[in-house]
Formats: C-alpha cells, structure tokens, sequence
C-alpha cells in the first residue's frame, strides 16, 4: 500500500494459518523498518470464526467485531491528520460495510464521524442532522437496496463524496447492481463510486484525500 | 382499453396512414357506441413531422407536442372524476415522458398538479413544495439517470406512488435501467413501477386508482 | 412507515435477538404515542427456526407460517378500511409471496380476497373465477416462472394491479428477472409493479390505494 | 437447407448485387438439378427499396411486402403436405414477423391459417376463436412486449408451440429479450422457442413438425 | 397438462409431504375418471433422499435414479405411438437431464432412442452414428458448456430439432445462459429451444409432434 | 451546483433555443449575485453545429472544441486554488473525454496538468513520466477500452486517484462497461470511479477535494 | 506494437486528416529507423469512402476493401516466416472480419490460407475440406451467429486454434455476445479467443506463434 | 483430447467412483495402446477429500494440492518439447488457478516458469522480472480482480500471451466478468483469452503453441 498506511491483508479465500502467517510477516518487516509512522497491520473481511483460532496464535491480535477487522494496534491510537471522516449509512443491515470503513480509516489514523441508519425512506432524520454534512471534509455514504441516499447527500454537502453501494436488498437489487448503478448516475456532481461492499476501498480515498490537504498545508501554500 | 377510458394507438412503428386510418375508425366507432361518456381518440408517441401530415387529413386533430400526444378532444375537457393526479418530475430532459402522463391523464378526465424539476440534487426545491406531495391522492415520479427521487418522494408522502423511470441518462444508465433498478429496490414501501419511458401507462394506472375511490364512494360505503 | 400502518421489521438479514429487541421497542412506542389506531407490531422474512427463538422470548408473538410473517396483534382484527384488495396467484410455490402479501394486508386493516393456484397453463381456472377480478378494487398478481398471469388479468379487470413477480423458476428465470421483465412489459395498460418477492410492498401499496378513497370520501366529496 | 425445402437467402447484411448474383445461381442450379419438387428459391430481410432493383434485374422476382420476402415462385403454388400450420399474432407491430413466418410456411409448400392481433390485453378475442387452436397441427405464436400470449396459447392448445419473441416494445423489452425470457419459462409445457423475430425459423421448424407426419405415414405405420 | 399425457408434478421446491399428498389426489383422480388411456402419475426433479421418504409412504412409487423421476406406472410400459424421440447428449454430466427427457418420453407412451456423449470435440463419434440422426422422427439435442452439438446434429438431421441447453459448465457459462444463446442462434435452421435444463419441456414438445403425425394419420389423410 | 463552482448545462438533448436561454439566464443571476467569486457560466456535450448557432446569439460565447465544451468566461482565468489536478489519458480516442475534465477544472478555477497517450500496451512511456504522478494532488485517469491505466496509475501514486471509463472501444467493451468494471475492481485501493464518459464529474470531484485542502487550512488547522 | 510487425493504426474513430498524418509520420519513422525489416504501415477500419480520400493525400496507399484495411506496402510483399496461418470462417457476412485477419497477417509477413463459408450447418463442406486443418500451423477460426464453428474446429484440428467472434446475427446474438461465450466455454480444450469482430488481434496472436516457432529454431534447438 | 497430449477427467460433477473408474479405464487404454509417448492420465477439479477416497483405490496416483490435479505419473517425467512456458499470476488468491495451468503443462512435457504475486497495484515487482517476460516463448498471465495484469504484461512481452481471468474478487466482479471483459478488451494486440478459472486450456493452448515449433522444425524448415 501507500506509503504512511497500515499494511493489509485481504481476508477472504485465506485459510487461518495463511493470514496469521502473514501477520507475523508484517509486523516483523514493520519493526525492522522503523521508519513506518503507523506500525499497524490489518487484516479485513476475518469472520468470528477466523479470529477466534487467530487469537489463539497471536494474542496482541484485536478485533472489531462489527467490522469484520482484525488488527494488531499500537497502545494509544489517535488521529494523525486534520479533518473528518464523516460516514454515513442507510440501513442497519448496511452497518457491516460501514464499519469496515470507520475502522480501517480510524487505524490508518483519521478522525470518524458516524452517522448511521438514515436512510431517505424517512428524510427528516438526515435532514435534522444536516450539520454532519456541512462540517464534513469528506463523506463516505454506504446504502443498498436503492442506494439513493448518496446522491441526496452529495445535494447537500459541499465537500467530496464517496459512494458505497452494498449488497444488502434482494431480487432486482441483484447483488448490489441497483445501489452501483444510482451512484454511478447520481444526478449530483462530484461523488466517487467504489465496489459493492468495499468500505475498507472508501477509507482509503477518503484517506488520501485529508492526506492531500496536509501535504499541500505542509508545502507552505497558505504563507502567501 | 377498460371501460370508460379513451380509445389509445400506440404511434411508435406505425406509419401516418395507418394511424390515421385508425384515428377515423375508433371516431365512428365512438360515436356509433353513444353509450361512451368520454368519446376521446388519442395517439402516442407522434413526432411533429408525424402530426403535420396527420393534421392535413384530419383537421380537427389536436397536437400536444411537448407530450408528443395528438387527440380528437371534445370542445370542453374538465375532469370527471375526483381527486388528483400529481406529477414530480427530476429534470428538464424528462419533461416528454411527464408530460406524455399529464397530458393522458387530462384526456381521461383527471385533474393533474404538475411539479417539474425537482430533482434531488437540489432537495431544497422538493422540500419547499412538499404541500405537492401531501395533498396528493396519487403521485406520479419521473426521473432518469439514477431515479432517486422516487424513493424521497414516497419517504415522504401518504398515498401511493407510481415511479417511471425514464432512458434520460448515459454510460451506465444503460438506457433507463439505472432508474428502474433504484425504484423496484425503493426503501419507501408501496411504489408500483412501470416501463422505463411510459408517462402512458402510468397515467392509466393512476387513473384507475381515483376511479376506485368514485366507484367504492358511489357504492355509499360512507353511509353508515 | 406511513401514518396508520403498522411498524414493520425487515427481518432478512438480522439476528434473533436483534429482531426480539426491535419488537419489544416497537410495541413500548406503539403503546406510548397511543394516538395509533393500529398497533400492530410485525417482521417480514421470518424462518421457523428463528420464530421457535422468537416465540420464547415474545410469548404473544403470533406466525404466520405459510407468509413467513410474526406479529404482535390486537385481540380481534378486523378490516378497518372499505373495499377489498383481491389477491391471486399463479403456482403452488408462488404461496409463501402470496400470503406474504395477504397477512401484511390484514395486519394493516384491510378485508382480503384470496384465489390460488390460476396460472395461465390452465386459463379455464382463471376464467371460471372472474367474478373475483370483476368485483375487485384493487388486484395483486403473483406470478413465478414466465409471470404472464399479471398481463392476463389486467386485460380482464378494471382495477388498479399491483404485479409481484417471484423467484420461482430455473434457468432462464434468472432468479426472477423473466417475469419481472414480462411485468413491466404488459402489453395490458395500467400495472405497477413491485420488486421480485416482495410480497409485503405490493400489499402496502394496494392499502394505500384504498385508503385513497377513504380519504377522498372522508374530504366530502360526494355530498355534491 | 433440407432435402425438398426451398432454397434461402439470407438478405440482412448482402449488397443488391450480391442477392441478385445469388438468386440465378440458385435458379440454374435448381432447375439442373430437376429432381427438386420446388424449385422455389427465396430471400428474407428484403426491404422494399432493395426488392425495387431487384426487380429491375429479375423481372419474374415476387415481392411479399408485409413479410419483406421475394422470391421465385412457381406459377400455382399449392400446399404439398397434409395438415396446417397455424400462425397467431399478438400485435399489429409483429406482424412482419408473423408474415415471414407464413410466407416461409407457404412457399416451402405447407398450408397456413392466420389469426392476427389477438394479443392477451384483450382476451376475449383469442377465446372467441379457440377453434383455430383446436383445429391446428402445429402453432406458431408470434408476439413482442411482454409476450405472455405463447404461454396462454399454449395452455389452450394441444398440438406442438413455437413461440417467436419479436423486437416490439421499448424501454425494458431490452430489444426482445422480456418476451423471449417469457417464452423459455413457459408454465405451459411444450413450447419451443427461436431466435427473436425470427418468423422464418419457426416455419421451417413447423414444416419439419408437418413432414415428419407424412414420413410416418409413408413408411406404412397405419397398416396395421 | 394435455389430453392423453400423464400427471405431472413439478418436485422442486415442494416437500415431500406435499407431494406424497399430490401422487395420491392424481392417481385417485386417474383412477376414477377412467377414460385415460395412460394412468401415468409422475414428479420430477426428486433427489434421492425424498425418494427414500417418497417410498415410505407410497410402496409402489418407481425411482428413475438418474433421471431425477418418481412415477407410478402400469405393469407393461410399452409405447402407445408411432415413431422414436431420438435423444442426443454431448457430455457425461448432461445425462441427468438427458435421462429426465427420455424417462419422461417413455412414460409418456413414446419409443425412445438414446445416443449419449458424442459431443462436438471428437465429432467422429457423432459420425460414425449419423444413422441414429437420419433414421429419427424427431430429435432431441442436451448440451451444456458451449452447446455448439445442437446446430452440429440440425445440420445433418432431416427432422424437427428440440435444443435443451443444460447449466453445466462454470465461469462464462453463466448457469447455461452459454449454450441458450448459442442454441437460440444456432445457424442451422429449425431448432425449437426450451429452457435450461428443462429435459422434461423438450420431451412433452416432442411427444406432441408425434401426436401430431398419429392425428393427421387417423383423419385419413393418406387415402387419397 | 455547490458554492462556488460555475454554473454548468447539461447541453445533452436540450436544444439550441434552450441552451441559449438558460445561459442568458444564468448570467444575469451570476451578475446580480455578485458574491460569486467566480462568474464562469458553461454547457457541456456542445457540438461543433450547435456552438455555430449558440454563437450567433451569444456572440462572447467561448469554445473549447476538443472538450465540447462552451462558456462564458472573465477575461482572465487564473487558477484561484493550491493545488493541481493532474489528468492522465490512454488513447487519442478518449480524448475529449479528458478534455472535458480538464476544461471544467480550469473554467473552475483549478490548475491542470495534462498526459496523454500513455496506456498500458506501452507502459514505457507511463513510467518515463513518473513524476508526473508523484506531483499530482490529485490524479484524474481517463481510459477506455480495458482501462487497466487506472490500476496501474493508482499502484504508483499516493494521492487520490478519480478513474473515468470511456466508451471507446468496440465488441465485449459493451459501450463502456469493460473499463467501468475494470475501475471499480481495481487491486489498488484508494481509487472513486465516476460514470462512463464523465469527465466533468470527476473534474469536480478532483475540484472537491483541492478545495478540501483549502478549507481546512483555512480553519487555521497548521497554526498549532 | 511489437518488434517487426508493421506500424498499425486504429481507423475507428479518427478523422481522414488524423489519419492522413499519423500514416506519414509513421513513414518517416521507418524510413528513418531503417533497421525495420517490415517497413509496412497500416490502418484498419477504413471505410470505403474514407479511402477515396485519404488517396488523394497518400496516392501510393493501397486499398484492401474486403477487409476495410489501407497500407502502405513494399513492391512486393512476400512470407518472412515459415509455417502458415489458415483462416476458416462460418458465413459470407463474416468476410469482413475474416479478411481483416487475412490482410493484416499477409501485411505482418506470414503466409496465409483462406477457407471460406465453412459454417456447421452444412458440416460436409468442412469436413471434405480436412487437409486445410491437419497441414494447418496456427488456425483463426472467423464465426459469428452461435459460432459453433470454433468448437468443431478444435475438436479436430492439433494445433493453437484463435477464435474471432463476429457480430454478425441479429435478436439473442446481442451485438456478438453469443459467439463469444460459446467460444470461451469450448467443449475442446486450446481455444484462445479475441474480441467481438477483432480479426487484426488474431492476426497478430497467430502471428506471434509463428515467430515463436522461429525464435526457438534459431535458437539452434534442433542441434541435438 | 489432441495426439500426445496426456488422458484428462473433468472432475467437477463427478463422483468419487466414476472418476476412479475413468482413471482405470484410461489407464489399461493407454497402456495397450503403447504408442502413446506420454502414458500420463490426469483429472481436474479435485478436492482434498475426493483425493483422499480416490487414494484409497488408486494407491499410486500422485496429488497435486495446490492445483487440484491427480494424476498417474510415470516415474521422471522431464520436458519433453523446447521452449518454456512462463506463467504470472497477480495475487495470491489466483494460485489454484495459475497452479492448475502450470501442473498441467508439466504434466503434458513443457517447461514451466512461475513468476507468481505480480499484480499491478506493485508493479515493481513485475518490472523487476521483466527477465521472466522477455525470456518467454509463451506467457500465461493469471489474474482476478480487474485483471489488468494481462495488459501490462502483453505490453511488455514479445511472445504469445494467454490470459486466464479468475473469480477471485467481489462485488462488482460478479464471478470473473470483469477479468473476462478486461483481457478481451486488451489495449494490446495479441492476446488470446480463455474461460474464467480455466487453468487447464491455458496450459493446453499454451502446449500446442511449443508443439508449433517443434513441427515446424521437424518439417525441415531450418534446412535452408
Ligand atoms: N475489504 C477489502 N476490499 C478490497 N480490497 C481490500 C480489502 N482488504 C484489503 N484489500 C486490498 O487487498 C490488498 C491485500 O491483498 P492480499 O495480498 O490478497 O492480502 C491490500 O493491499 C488492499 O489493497
Ligand atoms: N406510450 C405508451 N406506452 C405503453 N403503452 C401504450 C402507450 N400508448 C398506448 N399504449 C397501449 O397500447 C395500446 C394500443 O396499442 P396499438 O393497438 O398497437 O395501437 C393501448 O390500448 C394502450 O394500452
Ligand atoms: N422438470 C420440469 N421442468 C419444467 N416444468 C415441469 C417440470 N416438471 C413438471 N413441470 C411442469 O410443472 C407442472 C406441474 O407443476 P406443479 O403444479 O407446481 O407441480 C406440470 O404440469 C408440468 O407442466
Ligand atoms: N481493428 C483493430 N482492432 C483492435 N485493435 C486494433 C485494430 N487496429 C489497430 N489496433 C490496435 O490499435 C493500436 C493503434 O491505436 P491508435 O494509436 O488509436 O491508432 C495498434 O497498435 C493496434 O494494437
Ligand atoms: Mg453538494
Ligand atoms: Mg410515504
Ligand atoms: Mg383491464
Ligand atoms: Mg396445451
Ligand atoms: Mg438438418
Ligand atoms: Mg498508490
Ligand atoms: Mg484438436
Ligand atoms: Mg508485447
């Protein structure tokens, strides 16, 4: 990955003994390395099951239940950069994906706002916690069945928006296609889509983007 | 077509004699028949060019252009039924596809309110017109490219909803499925979908739904 | 949901405690706001196994096997709105969509028609029942497989139809796309359809229809 | 093609000049041949601009507009099998569809009854002329939109079903895909399906159906 | 189902309670009404453990292993019509619905043929049983992967083709929508296409087409 | 559109007439607010034809052909943020793509910096222009065909990348598709795509998080 | 492109003046490189027209209009490497894209076999045509339609088989999409497959198999 | 399959007893055949546990774990043709597929290098092996996700490239489409793609490209 980021390990299609092996691979090369300003190492989409036997082999290992995320974490973990996070959510069965990107953007060390379950079916809910929106630096929306609220938001906000679709729906949601294709249309300019379910994908960006405004502060642009 | 409602040609792919020919045909036919209380002969999907040479051999043919409509209409057309139709359109380019629902619904004899370009890119606009919305009896919802607005516009109304999703849009709009697959996967229950496209088969389905209320109230079920 | 109609739990996807914890919350607001005329507690999606679970912790939740629907009802439920929402479907493996439709419309207070099993295989069944399309006020039309059951009887009646296609089928069914195709296509005018298996939508929206009349009749528009 | 079927272009796709070229040569070859029982030689996808400078090369060229066929034909032509092929059509639009498939039929020497626009939006039409079901060898059921007719047909009928999904329709017709998915998912067993619009393969596929009854029957199978 | 064909029960999905009951309602029903001349009661789709439950209740129910049929059938099973459904099948995991066609055929009265795995990849074997194409009175063709057998065989055959695409395959066969298309385009004209998998459709399809041949014959056609 | 930006026209299927109007319009407002730093009024997806006759009527009317872009602009346009957004094309066909993006970031008061031809078939010439991605702020990667640029570009870069499918390409490209996915599957996190051909989209999005920057900095966050 | 295959240009898309100057530029290059043992410059997708006037400008460019190709050749044009590509293709409408493949191979310096409307529905042609399949080195098999062709091919040729879809077919070939997956499912195993109507790619892939053999030769293998 | 080419079993779909049966029958086949200079048989798609079972009856076939091949193998078994077969895999999850490739090819008598974990979100370490690319005289790139390995390296490479697109990915990959599109559609010539996952044809495709040359070669070609 990017420089200054935790190492990661896509969890899926690994058995147990491949990613405690690679952990360990990673914390090693962390150490040795020194230089690394985050010695943190993830590993995404580790079901209970899978953590439970890695817990067993790596004891320091934490995890985060909700987000699917296990991660070995430094002893006080705090914001790195300024600004934001703001993430929100439409439906409680979209809380999976959207803490898969409040926590790996809590452990590359970015502040998070969460705001969840506010869902346009009832907009008077969004709508009264419009202040979310307007103080963000970046949003990153997860929805599925429709996924409409990535657009309403990106109407409302004026800063850059990230777009999640899930697959949580059924029939003609066809795995997340529905959500995908809204925000991909989405009649308000300015949101970037990632793939189906990829909260840890929408961390990252949004990531990158509040590192982009350090760097640019850090080059001295605001002394003129 | 069901009892009651006015004789309809589907203009697309048919050339102007036949659709002449059979504009003169359902005439005498309604007028033959008496019985019709709404002798109205319409024809859809007719392009201007269409009209002008329709217009040379049938005079009294009345032109609709922004509905691409024609119609034999009677001197005076005043809805004969209660309550109204109200149509929400997104955006300027889906102006066809609402119109060609306004101006069906008026030929059956329903009363329409018409609220244009409110797409949710600009909430704002929707929100200070939401009076539209709950003095509605039926709602019709036109939108292209991600079709949002029908999922808002049922979160926030208390009667039914008809979503027609419409082929504005592109890339991966892929010709109106982007909209359509966002309102069959509403998060607001109680949206009933049609074509990509049919203004027409919409107003016919709202129309009957305020012809159930005439026809439940004329059954006197409010006298006891 | 809307004003009037029961709260509702989308129970796919959600776990056994979560869903109790939802109920018991659920019914704690119903009884406090009071102002409800309806409090109805009820969750969608429910297997057997998760009621035997539920039912412990809820002793007076009730379920509706075949619609794989519990609730919380009141004593005696019984129709609270005029007209009848008619419900037919096409194959015996279309019954768990059908009865999802049929329970939620009379935990919402409607009086419900229901015909099985009248797919257009054996047309002389549908037939021989139209006295059921003919005395209907609004109709919802359950087809699997090709789904050609919804243009049929919208040919017959002269009713609103609500169109829900079902994932029962193989192959070139695509899971439901075939006659969710086939619905939004009807070549008979007038129908809205609702997602794949969503029983539960059709019935709101069939609700909404009739509560249409209500309201209109309640505005006194018949006393001209 | 097969042993004593016509001899067919193809014309979608071919300059005039190479249809002509093609024609000649199949006449020369088939009169050298003599053993044929019809030389018929024919071509499909023919529009009326190209039959105009065909005709110019070919003087005794036949055109059938309606079915955009030409052909060299035989001065009588009679039917030459036992049995009928009957054709029904859903819409006005399918027909050059439908007469492809009848033109098809008739040249390769079957006899043909047509039964047009008795699409299921009015289904009393198609009931009150059951008896061309009834009285059929084999079906051919031409229909676009939703194509929900080869179902019914075929559920009425007891004789062998080709359904032909035709390119009518618009917006989620997808360019004949709904009928088509319609008519592969067929509740009625039975129905064999070609390509869309495909008129003229389904009229060989009957005629193979009709020589395969005369085959039986000449290998002597009713002696005894 | 038709006139003279047996009792079908579409076993999928149903439990075996459910079609224990169904066998049981059909064969009274046979029984009684007497005038059918095949007392055939069968379901398909059966795994085998329902059979062993099947059996349980219902001592003489029959087990077409391979076929994934039940039946209840008369002593002799012998074939009650003229001609032979000749059944082709390109690959050794096409057999189950291969066999689902032929068990279904022969209970259905109808002398069959099988020809299995001859396909396109070593068409010697094809070949070198031409005889089993030219001698057939109707064909049926099963493949699965790319399906490319059936244009193959309606290439060589004289006789009516009826194409089953079946879903084996992986990756872009996408559930057998491969050899569907592939089959629906097939350049050889005359092959009537059924759903995927659907062994069952193509050998009710093919058993009306000999009916068909035993009817013109009974209606003295061949006096003259 | 959000504070600050130009007013933008969807130039898309509206014609010359509303074109000009809306941008008379949208002046005047521009003028009579005032507050509006920047008073850049533009329409995207002009062609040549129609800016022929915009110009005749709004003779100060600029365009920027390779964009199809018009609009009015103050006599000097300066880059009014920190910051540079740098826009990476594949092919010479997907340039007006890229152009699009990167006029609109100008007319928004970005600085752009432009690299095209450099797809992956000759990847040399990616990686002889390193610097270019390691300066970026921002990264806009346009690409059609299999846009694989975006992958590549993303695993070099460690700023935000913005990734724009273009149609360009033929056969299994799917108007766009192939790119789309290839996108939103990217290996390399940290990448938002936009729709199809949306090269203003991503300039505004790219403009979003400059200004990100900007904000924050303002907000006085490097004082400490 | 690689070392010694000919400069290629993309005509698609690019304006004759585009055009005109990259084929000049590219001339001078070779010329001046001069170690280019092929100093031949091409450009595909060229229509007719676009000829007739990129003739005037370059009167020395030749024209291949089967195969839609100009090029600038040496005087004569002859092998460079052993072994030949043969060239098969299913159905007179695929000339275009066969001889895309033929010219462009010739262009690059390799011997070539054409065999033309070898289609399977008339497999004897084929058939009696297997010597061109056994001397065969590289085999491009051109098939649009269902493309069956590529299988049959496969299954009885022993050496690297290239299949070209073409989009060539109409209804469910959906643009080429239907040879293209038969070809990549192959019941044979060694098929590699290019793009919907992509003859130069073939070209170029059987071209670097021939080199292969070269290389390998020269590498002076054969000395044991 | 092809002369000299080992006996292989798609083990997919398979029972344990019938690919143990195969395995028996090929074998006593190959060996009284004789001729055959590579007595290998080999099965496909094999799980541990099927291993284990078949182990039991056949005590000296050979596993191959991560491929999952067995195969009866001859005591040495050395490359058998020159040249060497180069196969890059992009991530880690690709491996059963890129092992299944490169086992079979070994399995045949190739020379196999493996250059595995290249994808392109690192792609130093792909140019850091440029050596692998260069050396080649065929490649095979393996790779999920996007896939967009395959461009790059066809980019690089001066040889025949295979792709093989893998269902590794979520989401938006939908089972290998997006791979499938992405190396169909590659921006550089000469790439020959096969099915997802499809491993096994790779490598074949990959054997008779050596086999060319060896031809070739024996044809005497170098003589001159
Ligand atoms: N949940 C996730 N979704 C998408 N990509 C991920 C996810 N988690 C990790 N990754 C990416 O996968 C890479 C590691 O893949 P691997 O080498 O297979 O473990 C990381 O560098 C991330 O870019
Ligand atoms: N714009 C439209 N969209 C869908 N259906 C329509 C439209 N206009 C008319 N129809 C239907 O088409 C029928 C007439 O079709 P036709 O007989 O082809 O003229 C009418 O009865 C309507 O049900
Ligand atoms: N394998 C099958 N595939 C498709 N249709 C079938 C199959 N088996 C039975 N059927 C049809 O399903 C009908 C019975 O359906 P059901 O009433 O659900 O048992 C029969 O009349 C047949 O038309
Ligand atoms: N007909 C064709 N189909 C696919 N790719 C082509 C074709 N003709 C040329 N190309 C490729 O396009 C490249 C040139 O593209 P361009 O720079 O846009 O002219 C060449 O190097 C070829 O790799
Ligand atoms: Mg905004
Ligand atoms: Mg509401
Ligand atoms: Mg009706
Ligand atoms: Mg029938
Ligand atoms: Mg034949
Ligand atoms: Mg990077
Ligand atoms: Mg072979
Ligand atoms: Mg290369």
């Amino acid at each position: 990955l990017r420089t200054g980021f935790p190492e990661v390990i896509w969890g899926q299609g690994k058995t147990t003994n491949q990613i405690a092996q690679i952990i360990e691979v990673m914390r090693s090369r962390s150490v040795s390395e020194r230089e690394s300003r985050n010695p943190v190492v993830m590993a995404t989409r580790i079901e209970p099951e899978v953590y439970s036997e890695l817990q067993l082999k790596i004891p320091d290992l934490k995890y985060y239940a909700s987000a699917r995320i296990c991660a070995l974490v430094p002893p006080q973990l705090e914001p790195q950069y300024h600004g934001t996070i703001s993430i929100i959510s439409a439906g409680t069965a979209d809380l999976p994906v959207a803490e898969e990107a409040a926590i790996t953007a809590e452990l590359c060390g970015f502040g998070v706002k969460r705001l969840w379950d506010v869902g346009v079916a009832g907009i008077h809910r969004l709508l009264s916690n419009r202040h979310v929106l307007t103080e963000a630096n970046v949003l990153i929306v997860v929805a599925g069945m429709e996924g409409a609220l990535a657009s309403v938001v990106a109407g409302l906000a004026d800063c850059p928006v990230i777009a999640v679709p899930t697959s949580i729906g059924y029939g003609a949601s066809f795995g997340g296609l529905a959500p995908l294709l809204t925000m991909l249309n989405s009649c308000a300019a300015g949101v970037g889509v990632v793939n189906i379910d990829n909260g840890f994908g929408a961390a990252i960006l949004a990531g990158q983007i509040l590192r982009t405004a350090d760097k640019l502060s850090n080059s001295g642009f605001k002394q003129d």
